[in-house]
C-alpha cells in the first residue's frame, strides 16, 4: 500500500463507521423518514449553531445548492480567485444557478476587505446584483490556511451593511476550528450558511452537510432534489456521518501535527522551498522550482518510493495528511523527498 | 410497522447487502479508484449491453446527467406528458441543461409515433433543434405499464432516421424486462442511454446507473461532477448495488404477482374502478371516484388499517408492491380497501 | 412586386412614419433620455391601461423579457401548445430564463380552464413552482382566432385564486380588440402584462411594447439590457411606433375584411378546405389535402402567379392580410388558388 | 443644450443618416429580405476582412450572441477584469450562455500573456473547458487605451496553440485603428469574431455589427433570434449604419484631437491628476482625489457650468469626446474644471 498524501479524501471509513452503517436504522429520506439522516441533520445544525441542516452527497453539491438557494439568476457572487467553488466545480454556479463569478485575489484565502467592498455593485442597469459572498475556511489552495475570526467578522459586518448573505465553504471547518482553538460555532456565526464535509479528515465514506436558517434549508432541500441529491435509505451513509461528527473531530490534531512536522522537515532540505510557518492545518505545499526537476517528474519519482502526492500548479507539490497517515509514513515521505532532491540539485 | 404500499423506494437493504457494504473494498471514486464502484459499473454496462456505465446518486441525477450529456443548451427534448423527467424532477432539464420540454400525451406511456415524428423540428431560425427523445419503461404514471419492444423499435427507427439520440428512463427496466419476458439488453438495444435504479424493487439503499457509449459516459461523468454526484468511497453503496444486480432481479416476479393479485381482488370491490388487465408490473392504480369519499380521506382511513398508499391525481390511489410486502400484507390491504369501500358506498 | 401574403410582418413603414422618423427628436434611451421613446412608452401604457411600458426590439424580445421578469429559474410556465412563445422563440424561455414549458392543447388558442387548473402545481419537493400563465390573443397558429373576454376573465379569476401572474402575447392585440369590438384596455385588464407589436398590421418597421405594473417594467428594463435590447437613439424607430398607435389602428378593419372575403371565396373552391366562419382577424388558413398536390408545391405554383404565402404544417397554407394588400390583390390571389386547384383536382 | 461629455453614445444621427433612413429600401430581415441590411452586412464583413456579418441591436447583444455562438454551457471565458462584457452586461454570459467568467487584471486592457496562458484550463474533471478568450479594443475602462497589434498577435498565437477562439469587443475598433494608424482589418485578423458599434463615434442612432466566419455567423443569427434581435424592416436603421461606415470613420480624428487637447489642458490644472500620454483615443479619465471634493459633487458642479460627465469609480471622472463636441465645447469644459478645482483646492 502506498503512502497516499494526495488528499484527505482518500480516507476510508473506520471499523466503527462500518458497524454503524451495517446496523443503521433507515427510511426513505425523500419522504423525510430516514431516522439516521434526521438525527445527523439535527446533530449537525446544533453543532454549527444554525437552525437547520441538510445532508448532501458532496462538498460540491453542498456549495452548488447553497448558491442556488441564496441567489437569483443574473446575480453576481464574490469569491476568492483560488476558491474551490470557482476553480474545482466545473463552472456549476454559472451553468446551474446562472450567476456570474466575481473573483478577488486573496492572501491566504483572505480577500482584502476594501476589495470586497469595492466589488459590491451599486444599483445600475448595467450591473448584476451582488447576491452572495463566499468564503473558504480552511482555504485549500493556499495550503489549508485558516481565516482568522477577526477577518470573518469584518466580512460579516460588511455583508450586513449591504444586506448580502455569506456562504462559507467549510469543507474543512473542523480543521479551521482546531487551528484557531475555537468551536466551529464561533466560525459559523459570521456566515449565513456553511457547507462542511463528513468525508476528508472526518473519514466518512461520502457526504457533506449544509447548515443555515430553517427557511434557507427548506429552499436548499428542493434545489438538492433538482441536482439529484435526494436519495432513499441515505441513513446507511448518514450513520458514518454521525460517527464522524461524534468521534473523529478530535483526531484532526494528529493530522495537523503530522503536517507541521512534515513541513519543518522538508524546509530543511536543500532545493525545497516552503513556508513552514504557514502550515496551519493538514496541507503542506512545497515548491521544487529550486531543483532541476519538473513537479510531474518529482511526483513520479515519489511514486517509486511508495509515496503519492499531487502537483499543485507549476513547480508545486501538495501533501495532505489524514487518518491513514502515521508517523512512520511521514518519515518515509520526508526521506523520499530528501533522496529525490539530492539527486536533482540545481548545480 | 404499517404495510407500506406508497412506493418501492421504501425498501430497505437486505442483510446480504448490509454485509456487502460492511466489508466493501473502497477507494476514492473521484480518482476512479473505488474497486467496488468500478466492478459495479462494469457489471452494469455488460448487463445492459452498453460500452460503459456510471454510478449516480439517484434516478433523477441519472436522467439529468443524461440530458446534459446528450444535448446543447437551446435544444428541445421530446418526452411523454406524464414522464418522471418532466413531472417529478423540478424543471431540472430547463434550469440546468437549458433545454425546452416538448411533451406528447401518451397511452400507457407510449407517445404516438406519428406525433413524435411531427414534433421533430425542421431547420428554421425560429425553432430549437430537437436534441433528444426520452422514453420511460416501465412508465410509472400510467401504473407501471410496459413499452412493447415493437414500440421501442419503432421509436428507435424514427430516431435513427432523424439522427436524434434516445434516452430511456429505465428506473424500473428490470420490471419491464420481466414483464416482457426478455433480457434488459433486448430493451436497451433500442436506445442510446439508459438510467436504471438500484434502489426501488432491487432494494439497494440508494443509487442508480447510467449506461451508454464510452464517449457519452465520459461526458456524463463530468456533468455528474457538476451536480455534486462525484463522491469518494462510494463503494460502500456500490456494494449493495452489486448485490442488487446479482441477486435481486429474479425476485421482482413476486412483486408482479402481488400486484396482479391485488388488482384482481380490488376489481371485485364495489365502487373501486381498476383496469386489472393493465397491471403489468408492480404498480396498481385504483379510482375511488365511484365512492362517496375523497382520495385523501380514503388514504387516511387506510392508514388507520395500518396500510400506507399515495393519492395519484384526483380520485386515484396508487399501491406499489416491493420486497417488504408479503402475501399477508396484500390480503390485509385488500380487506382494508373493502371495508372502507363498504362504508362509503355511493348510494 | 409579388402579392405578399406570407405575413403582416412584411409591411413597410408609411410615408408619415418615414417623415416622423426623419425628424424624430432623439436622446440616449439607455439613460432614459430619448423623448420620443418616453412619449411612446407613456402613450402605450395609457392605451393599454397599465402603469408603465417598455419599448423592445421585437415581439420575441418582449415575451422573453416578460417571462424573465415574472418568474424565477426553476419555475414552470403554462402555455398553449401552439403558442408563439413555445413554438417560435427557439426555446428561449428555457435557455435564458431557466423555466420549464408546460403546454396544454387549446381549441382556437383557448386552453381548457379545467386543464389549466389541473396543470397548476401543488407544493411538492418534486415539482417546479407554477410561475406564470401565458395567453396569446389573437392566437396566430389557429388562424388568428380571438380569445373571448369571458374566457380571459375565467383564466384571470383562476390566476388570482392561485396568485399566478398572466402574461399576454398580444402581438396582434389590436386585431383582437377590433374583432371583439372592445378597447384593448378591456382585454389587457385580465392580465398582468402584455406584449404587442408595432410592426405587423400597424406597419412600424420594427419594435414592440411591453406593458405592466411600474415595478414589473423596472425589472423588465434590466432584463432587456441583458438581452441587448437597450439601445441609444431608439426614438427614430419609436417615432414610427407613435404613428402606428395613433393612426394605424383603425385601418386594421380593412385587413379583417380582406381576410373574410378571401376566406369565403376560397371556401367555394373545390378541393380547398377552410372554416370561413373561423376567420376572425387577418389570418386565413386553408387545407389543400383535398387536392392532388403537396402544400410546398402549391406554394411554388402560387409564386408563379405572383402570390406569396407560407406552408403551415402538413397540407396547410397560410395567408395573412395587411396594409400592403388591396382588393385587387385579394382577387388575384383567389384566382390563383382557383386555377391551381382546378389543375390538381383529386379525381 | 449642455456640453455632453458623458459618452459617445449620446451622438445623434447626421442629416445624411436621417435622409438615408427616410428613403431606405426595406424588407423583412427575419426572412433575410431587407436589401439595406444585406448591403450593410456585406459592407461590414468586407471592411473587417471576415466572411460574414450580422446586424445586431447593440454592442451588448453582439457580445452576448458571440459568446453564445463560440461556447457551450459549462465553458469558461477568459476576459479582462474591467472589460465591458464582464462589468456592464448584467451577468448575461453566465445567465444566458451558462459560462463562467474568468477575469484577469490587465494593464491598459492588456491581460499579461503569461496569465492568459496559465488561466487556460487543462483537462480535469473538476475544470470547466476554456471555451473563449475575449479582448476589448479600445479598452473603455482604462480610458480608451489601444491594444497594440503585437499584443493582439501574441494572444492570437497563444489561442491557436490551444485552439481556443478569440472574440474582440471592438465597440470602438475604428478608434483603435485610427490610433494605431492601421486598417481595422489589420486588427480583426488576430481574432475569430469582432463586435463593433455603429452608434458611438460613428453616430448611427443604434446598432452594432458582429463579424466572423460564415458558419459562426449562421449560428449567431439563431442566437440573435433567441435574444429578440431578429427584427423586420431593420433597413431603416441599417441605412444609417451604412452612412456611418462610409462617411463617419474619418471624422474620429477630431474626437481624438479633442481628447488629447482636453487631457493636456486638464493635466496643467492644480489638483487634477491625469496621465495625458495615456489618452490614445476619445476617452479622458481624470482623478479629483487631489481636491477637497467628491467626484459626485464635482460632477454636480460641472453640470452647473453646463458640462455633463460621468463618475468613473471612486474619485474619478470620465469625459468622452464625439461628433457633438466642438473646440469651443472643449474650452468651456476645461474652464469649468479649472474653476471648480480652484474652489476646492486641498489646502
Amino acid at each position: 500500500m502506498p503512502i497516499d498524501l494526495r488528499s484527505d479524501t482518500v480516507t476510508v471509513p473506520t471499523e466503527k463507521m462500518r458497524d454503524a452503517m451495517r446496523f443503521a436504522e433507515v427510511g426513505d429520506d425523500v419522504y423525510g423518514e430516514d431516522p439516521t439522516i434526521n438525527r445527523l441533520e439535527q446533530l449537525a445544525a446544533q453543532l454549527l449553531g444554525k437552525e437547520s441542516a441538510l445532508f448532501v452527497m458532496s462538498g460540491t453539491q453542498g456549495n452548488q445548492v447553497a448558491v442556488l438557494a441564496h441567489t437569483q439568476r443574473g446575480d453576481e457572487v464574490i469569491l476568492e480567485e483560488y476558491s474551490h467553488i470557482f476553480n474545482y466545480e466545473t463552472a456549476g454556479i454559472s451553468t446551474i444557478a446562472g450567476v456570474q463569478a466575481r473573483t478577488i485575489k486573496g492572501t491566504n484565502g483572505q480577500m482584502p476587505i476594501s476589495e470586497i467592498s469595492q466589488a459590491i455593485r451599486g444599483n445600475d442597469i448595467h450591473y448584476p446584483k451582488t447576491g452572495l459572498i463566499c468564503l473558504e475556511n480552511t482555504h485549500a489552495f493556499s495550503g489549508g490556511r485558516v481565516l482568522p475570526l477577526s477577518y470573518m467578522e469584518e466580512v460579516y459586518n460588511l455583508s450586513r451593511q449591504y444586506q448580502i448573505p455569506i456562504h462559507l465553504d467549510g469543507a474543512r471547518i473542523f480543521n479551521a476550528a482546531l487551528s484557531l482553538g475555537v468551536h466551529v460555532k464561533d466560525i459559523a456565526r459570521y456566515v449565513d450558511s456553511v457547507q462542511f464535509c463528513l468525508s476528508k479528515g472526518l473519514s466518512a465514506p461520502m457526504g457533506s452537510i449544509l447548515v443555515g436558517s430553517k427557511e434557507f434549508i427548506e429552499r436548499a432541500r428542493k434545489w438538492r432534489k433538482m441536482l439529484g441529491g435526494g436519495t432513499r435509505q441515505a441513513g446507511i451513509i448518514g450513520a458514518a456521518g454521525i460517527v464522524a461528527l461524534e468521534e473523529m473531530v478530535d483526531r484532526l490534531i494528529e493530522d495537523h501535527n503530522h503536517a507541521k512536522y512534515l513541513a519543518q522537515s522538508l524546509s530543511l532540505i536543500h532545493g525545497i522551498d516552503i513556508d513552514a510557518y504557514g502550515v496551519e492545518s493538514n496541507i503542506v505545499i512545497i515548491s521544487v522550482k529550486g531543483l532541476e526537476i519538473k513537479a510531474e517528474d518529482f511526483i513520479n519519482q515519489l511514486n517509486q518510493f511508495g509515496v503519492l502526492a499531487n502537483t499543485f500548479g507549476p513547480g508545486r507539490i501538495r501533501f495532505v495528511t489524514h487518518r491513514g497517515i502515521t508517523n512512520e509514513h511521514i518519515e518515509k515521505a520526508i526521506a523520499a523527498v530528501r533522496a529525490i532532491s539530492n539527486n536533482n540539485i540545481n548545480s
